[in-house]
């Protein structure tokens, strides 16, 4: 938020000069980068605004002027610049804002409202669409899904580039606040002969040194948390795989083992498909959930069907 | 691979300050990267290459001194620069070269190979593990995988980012080789619930315009080519989700409509959980391999074991 902050001093001393006056932000200019942003281009943004193309540009220019620098990447695929980003989150929030005074005042029309998060890959690919899927279907909110290491969301929330973040962290940061949501439980998996092959003679520094593993990223804390349960502290071979599906596939098709949420492939371990590699080994991950204080009525609920729909134990 | 050719000309001149003799890469220095990278960390690089700690950190900050810039971020987890990335998928060409020539001088011990491959997050998803899963463990091949949209992985290896490519295009790039792979289909697909709620009054603009969409990324061509199909050009609230399991789930939840690899989810479309919400309607996408000429036979074979043993029709 302090970044929002910043660029709406930039904005405010551009426009008039002035800082003693309390002077918004010219919303006009952020919601045709939002909408360029959305349509995925100037000509369908025009057309969705009821502008000519050239309007929208001007307008975009505008923006970028009074800033003094860009919040469009143009080519060779339109997307923000981290500072774009942070209008765009702020357009969000705003957005969030309106819905709960179009609710007082009927008069108003309720905008669409889209909320920008970050969570982990394996949240995503498994129980959050049952979560909040009826809750975003009844409030008609949109949500920009953006995938992150458990341990990094965090650190996009606090630079303004997401309103919420479900994360490993249980520690709040300035101006937001945390709610448990559960826990998902780890476990390291591969078919049985890929056991047979590489720990048909156990767990030792010779095995783990030749297996290979399947890890989803270059910092997957929890291959490293599993290796150090294990005791073992040297270099593994591994496969590097940043797809929650893509994972599950790679360890059915014998390429390694990997940590494998238990919930993802519980059919897969029923069948017989899938064993632990290490039958007293797995790992809990406890999940937090962290949003911006002023969210408004609408993160609130959301909130509150996280909480509530949300298929972990906690 | 000119990116490569200017590394390693920098690389000469810092050494020896001799342009005319050809002096090799010092690859001490690029091991100690590879390994830091592999490894996760300094101290358990240091295990792996019989080194202690601060020797790793030397050779790291040898090889930053003589580039004139930084091959490795520390903070707040370790990963390569881009710099430090071409550097990293160079050490795995030469380490791919190395394993055929120890295959042809059996006093050598054959190395690990690492190789880094640009996909699409559907094949990943869904048939990759199941075309090159045996191959792999044949061969002892280690994969890093990187998610890119289909436009946009050959960029990354014009950039020397990345070994191969599997994408839509089927321009080959200088020095490299492309060949098919078969055809993806893809259908708009929804819940029952779903298409009863937003389109049972049949495809026009007002139920594209308040119909949720789920989308892959901003620039998702798979949605844009399904509405100008349907002769739509207007905004599409939508959801953005990059993950190819979450979208699905996403859609079962009854959050939107979105593009689908028919493959993905025949089983959701036997029991009518999923319905296309435009019958007519698919989208066909041409995959293509692309891959470096100089590769070796390691390269050769992976090539043909994609085309022989994927799923896809050709």
């Amino acid at each position: 938020m302090a970044q929002d902050y910043r660029l709406t001093a930039i904005l405010k001393i551009h426009i008039h000069n002035v800082a003693s006056v309390f002077l918004m932000i010219d919303y006009k200019l952020l919601e045709a980068l939002a909408t360029v942003i959305e349509c995925g281009g100037f000509e369908r943004a025009g057309v969705a605004l009821g502008l000519s193309q050239s309007a929208v540009s001007q307008r975009l220019r505008t923006l970028e002027i009074r800033l003094g620098q860009p919040v469009l990447i143009r080519s060779p695929i339109i997307k923000a610049t981290p500072a774009g980003q942070r209008l765009l989150n702020h357009v969000q929030q705003v957005q969030l804002l309106e819905r709960d005074l179009a609710g007082s005042i009927p008069a108003l029309s309720e905008p669409t409202a889209r909320l920008r998060i970050a969570l982990n890959a394996d949240s995503l690919a498994t129980w959050w669409a049952t979560a909040i899927g009826e809750f975003c279907a009844e409030e008609a909110l949109l949500l920009d899904m953006v995938i992150e290491d458990q341990d990094i969301g965090l650190r996009r929330m606090r630079e303004g580039d997401v309103a919420a973040c479900l994360c490993s962290s249980p520690q709040p940061i300035a101006g937001a606040r945390c709610v448990p949501v559960g826990t998902m439980t780890y476990l390291p998996l591969a078919t049985p002969a890929y056991v047979q092959r590489y720990f048909s003679s156990g767990f030792n520094a010779d095995n783990f040194e030749s297996a290979p593993a399947i890890v989803f990223g270059p910092n997957d804390q929890l291959q490293h948390r599993f290796l150090a349960q294990c005791g073992y502290h040297g270099p593994v071979p591994h496969h590097l795989c940043p797809s929650s599906e893509g994972f599950v596939k790679l360890a059915l098709a014998g390429m390694g083992y990997g940590m494998i949420p238990q919930a993802q492939v519980q059919q897969e371990l029923d069948t017989g498909q899938l064993v632990n590699i290490a039958p007293s080994q797995s790992l809990e991950v406890r999940l937090y959930w962290h949003f911006w204080r002023h969210g408004g009525g609408v993160m609130d609920r959301l909130t509150t069907a996280i909480q509530s729909a949300s298929p972990l134990n906690r």
